[in-house]
C-alpha cells in the first residue's frame, strides 16, 4: 500500500504565491478543467473567493496568500503606507464572504504579527527602510506560518475524528471537507484505519461529485457517489447500500450552543441520521468564540440562478424564473452528536469549553 | 383570472393513439425540447417505458394507449389468436418496470373486460369474426374509460386533498406528481384557494425543475424552485423563505401499514417535516391491497450512471466509477400525516380501512 502520506491530492496545493501573483485552482470547473485564476493584488484575490473560484478551507489560503503577497508589493513603502496597505488588503479579503470567517482569521492573525514587529522596530530605533522590511517579513512568516498551523491543527482534528471510528466504518459525507477530509484520511492511514466512502454531489455547485468524490479516488478511497436526495435512503435500515456507520461533514462554523452552520443539506443528513440512529460528527477546528447561538451567524445566501443551473448549463424550465440558494443551513446542537475539535470531541451543549481554561 | 380548467398543461396530454401508433411525449428532455417517441406496438410501448420516455402517471396511459393499439392490431385475427395477442401484449406492458403497478392495473382492466365481453359473444352464439370485434370493441372501451377513470379518481382525489389546506398556503413538493398534480390544481382553485408552491428539482432526472415547475408555471402558479439538499432548511423554522404549510407528494405504491413508497428523496423531506412539525401528506389513489407492508413491494434500482451525469452531461469527476440510484424510497408510516386517497384522507396506520365495506 502507498503511504498517504506520499499522495498529495491536487486539491491540497491548490493556492500558490509565484511570480508577483497568487495563483487559485478554479474549483467552479475543476477538476473537469484545471484551470487557474491569477490574482495581481489582494482585491483580486477578493474578487475570486467572492466569485466562488475557491472555497471552503480555500478562502483561507488565498487570504493568506493575498496577505503575501501585498506584504511583497509594499516593500518599498514608508512603514505607515505599507501598514495601511495591508489595512486595506485585509478589509477586502474579510469581507469577501459573509459566512465563512476563516478570511478573517487570516487577517487578524497577520495584521497583529505585523504590529507587533512595527512597534518591535520602532522600539529598537529602526530608520523607516528597516521598520518596512521588518513588517514585510513578519507578514510573510505570519502568513505560511497561518496557513500551515492550518494544516496541523485539521491533521489534530482528523486525529481525534478518526479515533471515534472503527476500521472499515462506512461513512456518509456531504460537500467537500477540504482541509479536513484530506487531513482526515492521513490520519486515518496513520492508525491503520480505512473507510467506505458514500458522497452527496452537493447542489448546485456539485463540490461533493466533483471535489470530494475525486479526491477520495485520488487518495484509492473506495467512494459511492448519491444525490442529495438519497441521503436519508442511505441512512434507513435496511438500505441495499449497506449499514452506514457515522455522517461526517465539516463545520463552516459552530456557535457555543453547539449549532451547526454547513453547506445547505447537512441539516436534512443530519434530521435523517438522528432519526435513524446513525452518529453525526461535524468537524470544526474551533467553534466561533464570538458567536453565542446560530442567529450570531449571517447565513449568506447566494445567486438563485445557480439553482437554475447545473456547471452553467440551464437545467430548469425556462418558464421557472424564481428560486431559493442559502449557502448553509442551521443544524441545531440536538441533531448533532460530537463536535469535534484540534482539542478533542465535545457533546454539542458543551462545546464551550473547547476555550475553558485553555488559550486559543 | 382565466378558469384553470380551461388550461392543458402540456403533460396532460402526453400519450396518444394516432396514425397506427402510440405517441409518447419524451419526459427525458422535456421541456428544453419537445419530442414524440412513436411505439408502432405494445412491446414498443414497454421498451419506453422501461426507457423512461414517461414516468409517473405517463406508463398508465402509454399502457393504457398500448393496449388499444394492440386491439386495433388484432381486429383482422380468429378471436382466440387476438386474446392471445392481448395477453402477450400485456405482459410486455406490465413488467416493463417493477414497482409502477399502473401498467399492471391497466393490463388486468383491460383483459377483464376482454374476457367478458369474449364470454358474452360466445354465449350470444356470435360466430368468429362477431367475436373478435366485440374483443376488439371491448377493449378500446376499456381502455379509454380506465384512462379516464383514473382522472376522475385523480380529481377526487385533489378535492381531498385541497380541503385539507387553506387558501394561500405554501406548498413544498417532491418530484412529479403527475395527474395527481393537475388535478390538485384544478380542484384547488374551483374550492377558491391558491397556492404558493416549492418545488424540489429532484436529481437524478431533474422532474421537478422540469415537469412539476414548469406545468405550475403553466398553470399560473407561483413556484420557487430548491435544490434537493434545501428541503430541510425550507422546512425548518426561521426559513428566510417563509413557513411551509405542507409537504405534499405522489405515492407511487402505499402499503397496508401505511408505508409510503415515492421517488428517493421523499423519505428525508418526510423525516423533516415530522422533526419540524409540518404535515405530510402523501397521495394515492389507493393503496396497495396485495402489500401489507413496505416489504412486499419491489423497490426498484436504476441505472447509477445517471447520478454521474446531468441530463446526458458527464458532472462528476471521472475518476468517480460507482454511484447508488435507488429510484424509490420508504417513508415509513410514523412520518406521514396523513394518506390522500380517491376515497378521503387517512391516519397512515387505518388507510387499510380504504377497503372496509366498499366495493373498489
Amino acid at each position: 500500500m502507498t503511504s498517504s502520506t506520499e499522495i498529495t491530492p491536487a486539491l491540497d496545493d491548490s493556492v500558490r504565491v509565484a511570480g508577483g501573483v497568487v495563483r487559485i485552482l478554479d474549483r467552479r470547473v475543476f477538476p473537469e478543467t484545471v484551470s487557474w485564476v491569477e490574482a495581481g493584488d489582494a482585491e483580486q484575490v477578493a474578487e475570486a473567493i467572492r466569485a466562488m473560484v475557491t472555497q471552503s478551507s480555500g478562502p483561507l489560503f488565498a487570504a493568506y496568500a493575498g496577505l503575501e503577497l501585498t506584504a511583497l508589493q509594499v516593500a518599498g513603502l514608508p512603514p505607515q503606507a505599507a501598514r495601511e496597505r495591508m489595512r486595506v488588503a485585509g478589509l477586502a479579503l474579510e469581507s469577501a464572504r459573509p459566512t465563512n470567517g476563516h478570511p478573517r482569521e487570516a487577517v487578524h492573525r497577520v495584521l497583529g504579527d505585523v504590529d507587533a514587529a512595527l512597534a518591535a522596530a520602532r522600539a529598537s530605533g529602526a530608520d523607516d527602510a528597516r521598520a518596512t522590511a521588518a513588517l514585510v517579513e513578519a507578514a510573510v512568516e505570519s502568513a505560511r506560518s497561518g496557513a500551515q498551523s492550518y494544516r496541523d491543527r485539521s491533521r489534530r482534528l482528523g486525529v481525534e475524528t478518526a479515533a471515534l471510528l472503527p476500521d472499515g466504518a462506512r461513512i456518509l459525507t456531504h460537500c467537500w471537507m477540504d482541509t479536513y477530509l484530506i487531513e482526515f484520511v492521513r490520519a486515518s492511514r496513520e492508525a491503520g484505519k480505512r473507510f467506505d466512502w458514500v458522497a452527496t454531489e452537493t447542489r448546485p455547485y456539485l463540490q461533493g461529485a466533483r471535489l470530494t468524490a475525486h479526491t477520495l479516488a485520488e487518495f484509492g478511497e473506495h467512494v459511492t457517489l448519491i444525490t442529495d436526495g438519497m441521503g436519508a435512503a442511505a441512512l434507513a435500515p435496511g438500505s441495499t447500500l449497506g449499514p452506514i456507520d457515522a455522517l461526517v461533514t465539516a463545520a463552516d462554523r459552530v456557535s457555543l450552543d453547539g449549532s451547526v452552520v454547513n453547506k445547505v443539506g447537512t441539516l436534512g443528513l443530519a434530521v435523517a441520521a438522528s432519526a435513524f440512529g446513525v452518529p453525526f460528527y461535524a468537524l470544526v477546528q474551533a467553534p466561533d468564540a464570538e458567536a453565542p447561538t446560530a442567529a450570531d451567524i449571517v447565513v449568506e445566501e447566494r445567486d438563485p440562478a445557480e439553482v437554475l443551473h447545473t456547471l452553467g448549463r440551464r437545467t430548469a424550465s425556462t418558464l421557472v424564473t424564481d428560486a431559493w440558494y442559502p449557502a448553509f443551513d442551521v443544524t441545531p446542537a440536538r441533531f448533532v452528536s460530537r463536535i469535534v475539535t484540534d482539542r478533542g470531541a465535545f457533546e454539542p451543549s458543551r462545546v464551550g469549553e473547547y476555550y475553558a481554561g485553555a488559550a486559543r
